[in-house]
């Protein structure tokens, strides 16, 4: 495809890729079990659910989510839920790796343990697709949740995470505007060093699969006008595919801003690793973790 | 007043505090213009617009202003337009100083060369104010656009500076929410180290005529629902009035993001010297140049 419209098209991706199996870690949540609902009324995944048992299935009967004794695993201990999450996954038996009701540097400890064999060598990075009214197509905002101050080499495996990830659901040469707080390079604002490096790396060829253009604000990377206004030619000013925050301070606020601001629907995920893990905000909405499994699922051919 | 609901309030507030003189460095640029045409219509204004006088009476014309010879000073240069704009304003002849197109800068080098007076000792901090269809009142954030990365003793002036401004609009006590990526004190990130001590500041009475808490990311500040779901207790929780951001990546970002992709109106004054300054960013609307001129007019009795 050309562009990622709405969140929509990647549900429809989804539905083609044929069902996975979900694993949930600490999965006594209700808006988690509503999100996994959801997905298994799509035929979307077939769910295990680790976590205490007991809470589980009261939140699930509640949800209305029917489930087999074998679809739930009776684990009260979050940091053994998490181990018991991931050893599924490590041994093949499930697909996707879901967050439920517990830290994320719980989970990520796990995850992040070599012994499971489920890192690839690049980094983990957080890659989210939001839907604007302000917007005309998708737009991925990354890395707004995982790495807190990425150096460069971390930049560049976050931006080659997110472009596998646009490359997965079938669009090649996604759009790359690196943010910064201006358009010109300032030595002092590391973000502005950043975009102009990786916008020469894209340009010797050394980050293929996209097009990277930066330092933008903001505004000059999402609205023509505002880059007009700017004097900018580029094309990749004022029509973004995907967003690189400078680090976790503005990608955590801009996440915020479009889903409780912005009126912007949101799916999201953890790439980088063998198996995308869906790794939701306890404050995001069921149709957000719906929209999230969704995307995972579509990540697996 | 309880809270600021609008930014028809701000300019109502204008409205009763008088006509103000209004200096512009560089005026030669359609939107300030068109901005200043509004606010002399409202009669809020008398203009003083240093630039190249030319160009000024051409996009004057065209925006619909009337000048009389007086109200130009012709200066094609514009450093000295910035040097002859700023000595208007030291010599007492204006009350208000506005950026025209010419960059921040060269400008703020003019402003800030004590020679002229018009610092006071504390920090120049910007101030935006936005009306947000997805909030119930005025959001102020700061700072979004002047300091770069501001250290503890910058983020105690800038709150200060934006409690002032909401002083000067008669509102005593607002909520000010730090900002963060996350809700607990984690020392690797210096946003939650920040807003602990900033927030025990204020409760030991430091920082007067304002309620201060955090670190909180963006949706437990401005979300009632997503502050329950936290599990947080505070007044300012989902009810800030006062955002007050890490950083200007951050801060421009969420600037931005109100502006272009959360449909929100806004009006900025720069806070902290002896008279507002109006610094508008190059891709503001006229309208959001016109409501910035309203709040530097009521700020002065």
């Amino acid at each position: 495809m050309d562009s990622i419209r709405s969140l929509n098209t990647i549900v429809d991706f989804a539905l083609n890729t044929g069902k996975k199996r979900l694993v949930v870690a600490v999965a006594q949540d209700d808006d988690v079990l509503k999100a996994v609902k959801s997905a298994v009324d799509y035929d979307l995944v077939s769910p295990i659910l680790v976590g205490d048992g007991y809470k589980i299935q009261a939140l699930a009967k509640e949800a209305g989510l029917i489930l087999t004794d074998s679809e739930i695993i009776d684990e009260p201990d979050n940091g053994l839920a998490c181990l018991q999450a991931v050893k599924i996954v490590a041994d093949g038996n499930a697909d996707i790796l879901m967050k439920g009701m517990v830290g994320t540097a719980q989970l990520a400890k796990v995850v992040l343990n070599k012994e499971f064999g489920l890192l690839t060598g690049g980094l983990l990075s957080h890659v989210a697709f939001f839907e604007s009214p302000h917007y005309h197509k998708i737009l991925c905002v990354t890395d707004a949740a995982l790495n807190i101050s990425p150096g460069f080499n971390e930049k560049v495996d976050i931006v080659k995470n997110a472009v596998s990830v646009y490359e997965k659901l079938g669009m090649s040469d996604p759009l790359v505007a690196i943010l910064a707080p201006v358009e010109i390079i300032n030595p002092k604002i590391e973000s502005t060093v950043h975009a102009s490096m990786l916008s020469a790396m894209q340009k010797q060829g050394q980050i293929p699969g996209c097009i990277i253009d930066g330092p933008f604000a903001l505004d000059a990377a999402i609205s023509t006008e505002a880059a007009r206004h700017k004097g900018l030619t580029s094309e990749v000013a004022g029509n973004a595919d995907i967003l690189v925050v400078p680090e976790i301070n503005s990608g955590n606020i801009l996440y915020k801003s479009l889903n409780f601001l912005g009126g912007a629907a949101c799916a999201a995920i953890v790439a980088g690793a063998r198996i995308p893990v869906v790794l939701t905000s306890r404050s995001d909405h069921d149709r957000s973790k719906f929209l999230s499994i969704a995307l995972a699922v579509a990540m697996i051919p």
